[in-house]
């Protein structure tokens, strides 16, 4: 199984844009539709907007308790119910990836809460997150959220808390593009 | 510029093949020569023996202090005395990636002391490391070594020191190529 991940904005695909926007930067082209593909090369499909590509990894800071917790509530992809999405790309500073682990850990977790906000937002919100500084990306991350219409308002509450953290203090670039499943 | 290194075993390259093994799990094709190229696409070579690729990327146990302490005293790559080196491929097991990071953190360095054992053999052994776990590659990391003559068996004892740790225990995959640069 392939752990590479294909997000491409065009016509075409089963999830409908309800909205795009840039939080930081340069945003992304409009498009009408998102096809998502799992595969190790390039789709053969009509990119009529724009292409992300990442990959799915091991955790990168996450302790053993948290993954304990994070492994008991979170919910899978795909869920009938989970019609709304979101795929947030990022980008963090030169500065943040200069910093040994130890500083970064610390301001993921103990200044910031990433892991125990998100936490808080289980199981209501499931999510994937993928890779793509390494492979000459515009972005350092695509993230991937799936959640049911009841629980926008939850999201939009759990993204206004990350973004006002020490962490995003070093996000240079972000968009944000709205998905239904149709 | 690239993050992307590609090692071509074949019949051409500035480094000549004077050893060639397995230390665990198949090892590699014989080649006579070694080529090394930092490019974002497949180099245009012809590959008789072997093409292995990897990215440099952020540093992911090191904490500020050790930061600080190879920064100080590691040499660079291609230093005109060096003219041995080492490409050792290393994949490690699905039960190490499955560890959270502390976990791993803990036996590289707490137990293991990978950071502390390399620390003593600075300035002597120049080092790159590429991984190569996300992007389909028969290995996890390509670690490159370069030295001098005279620090040949010093670097026998810096392999033989990490091999004995915790840490190569998850190691399932370990080849070892050894080149003079003519």
């Amino acid at each position: 199984m392939s752990n590479r991940f294909w997000f491409i904005g065009g016509q075409d695909g089963p999830w409908r844009v309800t909205g795009n926007r840039s939080i930081v930067g340069e945003g992304l082209a409009d498009a009408e539709r998102l096809n998502i593909r799992n595969t190790d090369t390039p789709p053969a499909l009509s990119v009529t907007a724009w292409m992300l590509q990442g990959f799915t990894s091991n955790l990168r800071y996450a302790t053993t308790p948290e993954v304990t917790s994070l492994r008991a509530i979170q919910p899978p992809l795909g869920r009938p119910e989970a019609t709304r999405a979101a795929l947030i790309p990022l980008k963090k500073s030169a500065v943040w990836w200069d910093m040994p682990q130890d500083e970064r850990r610390a301001i993921f977790e103990e200044i910031s809460h990433h892991t125990e906000i998100g936490l808080a937002y289980l199981p209501a919100v499931a999510r994937r997150l993928h890779h793509c500084r390494d492979i000459g990306e515009p972005f350092d991350f695509l993230t991937w959220f799936e959640f049911a219409p009841e629980h926008e308002a939850a999201f939009d509450a759990l993204l206004a808390q990350l973004r006002a953290t020490r962490e995003w203090e070093f996000v240079e670039r972000e968009a944000e593009v709205r998905l239904t499943r149709e």
